[in-house]
């Protein structure tokens, strides 16, 4: 049985509708944390400094030294709770690729894990970072590719043309006979 | 040229993102406004009395005689923007049908409007719903079919398959040969 | 019977917190607007041009004249609102204190209107724009003198050492006497 | 050198905005989660079912048996957190009094913890409660006492006159000399 379900896409992929459309349509309740929640906890002054995460006008993100150090206790208490019993969603923008794969791979050794790749075209994607007018525009178009360079996934959703809940779905069926964590 | 751009459909059809996408593709800069602008202008105590709107837990919208009386100055205040010079987008939920069409030709009166139709399938804004997580399950088909009732459209969309920017687009077309309101 | 009740100050001065339990606290439904209902509806475009208005990261605000025209327009359409019988509640930052208020007192002229000046001491509104976590560092200190100069009141309250309940009861207690639009 | 801030207080106290004055005045960066943190990762339903939590209108929460399991697991996470590295700020809402301490203080054993209760008089409590305007009414008064119940606590402070900014600076002067978890 999976103990943890990751996500990986872009931003204005459509992650965080499949994540409420898959906690409601998964029989048990699942915890649903990730980078956004990671962000929020963060002190203010992370969103801006150097040393912590930045947003540029353009919709790079680049990512410091002390975010990195955070981030890694974070992931490391997200595989706890699911290993103290927390069925658990990590909705996640692998900005590194397969090296932040690699990092989750890690800390969740040993927990049965399903990854999922969430993809949507670049230009579909872009469209719908405006329509939801809170993110800084450009970070759709940016991301759309490079987070799953190198990436491995046990089952991929395409958003360009798939409603959430129906990705939601696919996913749910592949949650009842996901294998142990091997990537 | 267009003074006012009134949208109306169902909860979760989509509109939010299409008035965004307008704001993004007009060549002027365009107000929106709309019912989740006037609910949040009122009191909190409005929202769970009789008198004010109650949201049923099966996603049904009540309205009573003190939020008719607060929408109806609100509905003359819109208008005055738009005498004013403001462009104003209108971003709605007809749940009278045809009797809320009225009441806003009543008060747009003589000024140029463009009227959109906003449709979306009944199961698919109903998954939406779902997917955003921060609206009553329910509302969606309950109400999908019942705004467009006796309404007439200048122009009508359909977000079942299209996107929030490629519907805006095909409103924006509309937006420069529009003729004075006339229903 | 006041028709209009204005509140002016700084950010972080405790408007909003006003504004809520004067709603709780009035015997009739007021409707709520203000400077953030206003640049919510403008184009996220206008939040980042010259035209539009522009939060320095230091915390001043540039106010460019294509929100200038937007802003006149709604004021007419809020004035509008107050003519046909809805009791308005304005929450306002006068940038340019007197002149601000003028703009307002045109607009509302032949209204029985209230103007309440909300103060609140810069280094304790400073501190609780840190505690709120949700404003650009800085705007509280920049704003909290400028946008009283000039301006005449009907009642101040002061934040500093007042709750917003305690607030809300003072103005609450002039609406009853307030006499015509004079200033 | 303290691991872990604990803030316990009932709904309206104003812990949040002393957990960002906090994240402000703290040399390292510091992680901040909560109760809040944790029913937002929730299903939505668990919001609204017997077994998960529920919001009586008149204030009362009541928590049911599959909310306890996930949070069980959720503490665990938040303690390994710790351990891995990040300095964490919990900002919890102690309903069972000191048996919410016990599970607490069970799985953070080792760590060194600031225990810190965060009291407001119950009547200013459900004025800021108004004043927020986003809390359910009664959830300020039926929490403000019980919360502390046998509670004990390193500091304490008292948010009925003392601004969120100055309790900061109350707690901030224990961090650097707390003891390991003692209670």
């Amino acid at each position: 049985m999976t103990e943890v379900i990751v996500l990986n896409g872009g931003s204005s992929s459509g992650k965080s509708g499949i994540v409420r459309c898959l906690q409601a349509t998964l029989p048990d309740p699942w915890l649903a944390v990730g980078v956004d929640t990671l962000i929020e906890a963060m002190p203010a002054s992370m969103r801006t400094s150097d040393a912590g995460i930045e947003f540029a006008p353009d919709g790079t993100v680049l990512v410091g030294p002390e975010f990195r150090l955070l981030e890694a206790a974070w992931i490391e208490g997200v595989a706890a709770m699911a290993r103290a019993g927390a069925r658990v969603i990590v909705d996640e923008v692998f900005l590194g690729g397969a090296a932040s794969q690699q990092r989750w791979r890690k800390a969740l050794d040993g927990l049965r894990v399903l990854w999922v790749g969430v993809r949507c075209e670049s230009a579909i994607a872009a469209g719908r970072e405006i329509a939801r007018g809170d993110r800084i525009t450009g970070m759709a178009a940016s991301q759309a590719d490079v987070v799953h360079q190198g990436v491995k996934y046990d089952v991929a959703v395409d958003t360009t043309k798939t409603e959430a809940m129906e990705c939601a779905r696919i996913i749910a069926a592949h949650v009842a006979r996901s294998l142990p964590n091997t990537y």
